[in-house]
C-alpha cells in the first residue's frame, strides 16, 4: 500500500484539465453539486474504510524528511473545476502516505489517539448538518445535544451533578480557559478595572515539572509571570507531587505577599502517568482560595472504570477537569471536555452579549460561546452522541481493561529480558522503559541516553513501530503507550521483538 | 420535511435493543466494525446529500424553545450497541428539526456561514485520515498541505509573500493569539520574567465600539485591563474608525506613561461592515511600535476581489490579520487564517518543547503548536484543499460577485419601498435596513426601536426567512447578511415580500 517517497514524485492527477465537464457543474458558480457531492462521498467512504481494514500492510512512521510533502504539491492555487476522483488521486499518492498513522496496531506513541469508526460517522453527521453554533438561537440542537451527552459522560465517569460540562478543542485551551477562571477569582476580577499591571501582587500559579508543557504555556499566556511559577517538588519514583511541599509553598508566597491562584494537578500524566494527590492538594490550596484544576487529558478515560476511580480521589472538591475523549476513549479530535464546579464564575470571565447576537432565548438557554474562547463552535457533540449510542460504555471500558491488561503484561514481560527495566510505575496503559546493553558502563548516563535515543529511533524509522523518546531525569528512555484501539497482545508480542531488534 | 415540535415526541428509536447482532461487530471490544461503518457512512451520505437538496422545503429557524431538544433525549447514558440507522432516524427526527438552517438561501442572520460541498469532503477527508497533529512528525502531511494551502489564500488574497499563515478554529482564537503576541512585544516578553503585575505601566489597546465583541474578550481575556482599552471615535454614519482620534489618544497614552499595545482594525466590521482607515492607522500606530491586528473575519474573503482591494489598502503594513473561509468564501467550520508578519516572535511567546515531543525534524520543520493555543489539531487544511481543487477560485469569486451585485440590487429596491430606508452604507453584501411606519412618529426612537424589532422577530419566527435583529445608535435595525451559496436573486425577491408581509 505504501510508496516510497521517490515514487510520490510520479502522480500525475494534479492540476489537470477540468475533466468533469461544466454542465454537471452548478451553472451559475460552478461550483460541486449535490450530485456530484453524493457520487465523490460514496467513493470517499468506500477509501477510508478499506485504509482502516488495510492499515497494517503501511508503515507506522511515513519515510518523509521534512519538505518531502510540500514539494509534490503545486506552489500556486490550483485553477479549480477538478473532479473529485483527482482530488481522491492525490489524497491516496501524495497526502496519505506522508502521515503518521495513529490508528495502526502498532503506534505505541505519544498517547492513544484514537478515531472510533463510530465518532468518525458523527463527525460526518456534524459536518453535513452544517450548523453554525454562535449562540443557542443559531443552531438550538448543538447546544442541547452537547448539554446532554457531557452529562452522559459525566454519569459514566462516576462525576456528581455538582459539575457542568462542555466541549473544547483540546486540554491545551481547557487548561487556559481554567488559568483565565482562577486568575480572574484570584484577582478579584482585575480585566473588569485596572487589571493585571495594577494588582501589585504576584499572582501564583502550582504544578510540577511533571506536569504537561500546555500547563506553563496556559499560564504564561493567562499573563502570570514565569518567575511567579511554582513547581512543587515531586516523589523521584513516581513523580507524583508533594503535597507537604505545596502547602509550605503557599504558605511562604502568601507570608510574602502573593496571592495564590492555581493549581494544576495532574491526574495521569503525559510523561511517566504520575498521579498528583488530590486530597491533600485541595486540603492544601482550600484555606487559600486556590482554584484546583485537574488535568487529566489521557487518563479521564479511567475514570470510566470504576474500579480505578480510587486513582482519582479528592476530584469531587477540584474546581475544574479536563479530559480528552479524544485520547484514549477513541473519540475522534476534537473532543476534549472541561467540567466546571461553578460555570457562573466563567461565565462572568468570559461572556459578550452584542446586541446582533441576543435573542428572546436569552437568560433561559446555555450559551457555550461564554464558556471558552472561541465564538463560532461545530457540532462537535455528534461525535459522543454517535460513539457512546452505537458503540456504548460497556464496549469502551471493555476495550480500557483490555489495554490495562495488557500494559500489565507488557511490563511483567519487558522485565523478563536481560537488559531491560521498566523505569516508572505502570499507572495505567503506559509503560516506561530503558535498554543498557552488556557492553554498556551503567554509571555512565550519557551513553545510557544515547543508546536508548539511538535504538528509539531505529525503531521508529523502520516504520514497523512507533515509540516515543522521552527524557526521564535527563536520560532518555522509551514510552510505550497502549491503547490504540487495533492493538492486541499478538502485536505487543511483535513489539518486543522488534525492541529487541533495534537496541 | 420540518417535524413540528410535538411531533418530535413520538420518535421511537432511542435506546432500543441492540438491533445489530453481537457477532457482526468486533469480537474483542464490541465496536463498530469497518463494514458496519461502510454501510452506515454510505446511508448517511445519502442523507445529507438529500437534505441538502430538499434544503427550500424547511424552515430557516426551528420553532422550538429552550429545552425543546434536550426533552427528547434521555438523561441516562445509553447502553450502546445501537445500529447506526436508530441513531441516524434520531438525527433525523429529533436533531435537525433543531438546527436553524444557515445553508437555507432564505438565511440572511449574522453572517454567510457557507459549507460548501467541496469542503464538508475535505472534512470527510481529514477525519478519514485520522491523524494527529500535535508535531511535524505526528503527521507531516497535515503540517505542509496546512503550509501550502493557507499558502495558496495568501496568493488569491493579493498578500505578497512576506506574511506566513496558520489554520486557526475562529477569529476569536485569532484576536487571542493577536493580542497575545503585541502584549508581549509591549512588554519586553513581561511573561518569561516578572510578568504584567511587575510591570508596572498601563498597556493600551485601540479599537472602536464598532468592531467585533470578541476583540473586547480577547483583551481582557490577554490580560489588558478594561480601563485600558480605548474606544477610538467613529465616523457617525460609516461606523469607521477616526485616525486623528487615534493618534491622539495613542500620544496622550505616553505622555501618561501608558504603553501603546495594539490596535485592532476591523476591515468589514459584523454590524455595519465599516472599513477602519488601515494606512492612517498604520501612520499613528507605527513610530510607537503599536502591534496593529486586521480583524476582517466575514469581509476577508473580498480580497480574493482584485477590484475590492482598495477596501484593504495599508493591510501589507499590517502585522497580522484574521479572517474566516469558514463564512463567506464557504469553507465550512472550522476554518479561520491567521497571517503573520512576524511568525519567529508569535513562536517566542507560544513556544514550548518538551522531550516528548522532539525528533530530528526539530529546527527544520514547522511546529503549527507553536502558532496558536491548543497543542493537537486536525488536518483542517484537508477542507480548503478540497474546496480549491474542486471548486477553485474562479467559481468562489464568481458567486462573492454575485452577492455583492445582490445586495446593491436588494439596497436600491428596499428604498423604493415607502417607509424603508438603508441605514448604513453597503460596504459588501450587508444591508442594514430599517422599517417606519406611517402611522408613527418618527421622532419616538423607543417606538421606532419596538416597531423594528418586533417585524424582525415575526419574521424569524415564521420560519421562511432569518434576519439578524440589530443596534445601531441604540435603535433596533435589521441586518441582511447576503451571501448564503444557495440564495439567487428571487430569494432577496421573496425577501422583500416577507418583510412587507412581517412589518
Amino acid at each position: 500500500m505504501r510508496r516510497p517517497p521517490d515514487r510520490l514524485a510520479h502522480h500525475g492527477s494534479l492540476h489537470k484539465p477540468r475533466v468533469v465537464a461544466r454542465s454537471l457543474r452548478d451553472g451559475l458558480t460552478g461550483r460541486m453539486t449535490p450530485e456530484e457531492f453524493r457520487a465523490a462521498a460514496h467513493e470517499l467512504v468506500d477509501w477510508i474504510t478499506d485504509r482502516r481494514i488495510d492499515i497494517e500492510a503501511r508503515p507506522v512512521r511515513p519515510a518523509v524528511e521534512p519538505g518531502d510533502i510540500a514539494a509534490l504539491l503545486p506552489t500556486t492555487p490550483p485553477p479549480g473545476g477538478g473532479s473529485a476522483a483527482s482530488v481522491l488521486a492525490d489524497l491516496e499518492s501524495i497526502v496519505a502516505p506522508g502521515i503518521t498513522e495513529v490508528q495502526h496496531p502498532m503506534h505505541f506513541g505519544w498517547f492513544p489517539s484514537n478515531a472510533s469508526l463510530s465518532s468518525i460517522l458523527g463527525d460526518l453527521a456534524s459536518a453535513g448538518l452544517s450548523s453554525l453554533g454562535i449562540s443557542w438561537e443559531s443552531s438550538p440542537s448543538l447546544t442541547e445535544v452537547e448539554e446532554v451527552v457531557v452529562d452522559w459522560v459525566r454519569q459514566l465517569t462516576g462525576l456528581s451533578d455538582r459539575w457542568s460540562g462542555v466541549i473544547q478543542d483540546t486540554a491545551s485551551s481547557g487548561c487556559l480557559v481554567a488559568m483565565l477562571a482562577a486568575r480572574e477569582r484570584a484577582s478579584d476580577h482585575a480585566q473588569a478595572g485596572g487589571g493585571l499591571v495594577r494588582f501589585g501582587r504576584p499572582l501564583h500559579v502550582y504544578t510540577t515539572e511533571e506536569a504537561h508543557s500546555s500547563v506553563r504555556k496556559a499560564a504564561l499566556l493567562a499573563g502570570f509571570a514565569a518567575e511567579d511559577i511554582r513547581l512543587v517538588d515531586i516523589d523521584p519514583w513516581t513523580r507524583d507531587m508533594r503535597p507537604g511541599d505545596l502547602a509550605q509553598l503557599i504558605k511562604i508566597d502568601v507570608k510574602a505577599g502573593g496571592v495564590p491562584a492555581i493549581v494544576v494537578a495532574s491526574l495521569g500524566s503525559t510523561g511517566v502517568t504520575a498521579f498528583d494527590p488530590l486530597p491533600e492538594i485541595v486540603t492544601a490550596a482550600s484555606p487559600y482560595g486556590v482554584w484546583v484544576h485537574v488535568d487529566a487529558a489521557m487518563a479521564g478515560a479511567a475514570m470510566m472504570l470504576p474500579e480505578r476511580r480510587e486513582l482519582f480521589a479528592g476530584v469531587e472538591d477540584a474546581d475544574s477537569i479536563a479530559w480528552n475523549p479524544h485520547k484514549w476513549m477513541g473519540t475522534i479530535l476534537d473532543t476534549s471536555l472541561l467540567y466546571l464546579r461553578d460555570p457562573e464564575h466563567l461565565i462572568r470571565v468570559m461572556s459578550t452579549n452584542p446586541s446582533y447576537l441576543r435573542s428572546t432565548a436569552d437568560g433561559t438557554a446555555t450559551q457555550y460561546r461564554d464558556w471558552g474562547i472561541p465564538l463560532g463552535r461545530r457540532f462537535r457533540a455528534l461525535k459522543l452522541w454517535y460513539q457512546l449510542r452505537i458503540d456504548g460504555a460497556d464496549a469502551i471500558c471493555g476495550r480500557l481493561r483490555r489495554d490495562l491488561a495488557s500494559a500489565e503484561w507488557f511490563a511483567e514481560e519487558i522485565i523478563k529480558h536481560e537488559g531491560w527495566e521498566v523505569v516508572a510505575p505502570v499507572r495505567l496503559q503506559t509503560v516506561c522503559i530503558r535498554h543498557t546493553p552488556a557492553d554498556l558502563d551503567p554509571a555512565d548516563p550519557e551513553s545510557l541516553s544515547r543508546h536508548n535515543l539511538d535504538w528509539v529511533r531505529s525503531l521508529n524509522t523502520s516504520g514497523h513501530a512507533f515509540v516515543s523518546p522521552s527524557l526521564l531525569n535527563d536520560v532518555w528512555m522509551a514510552r510505550v503507550s497502549i491503547g490504540t484501539e487495533a492493538t492486541e497482545r499478538h502485536h505487543l508480542v511483535r513489539l518486543i521483538e522488534l525492541l529487541k531488534e533495534h537496541s
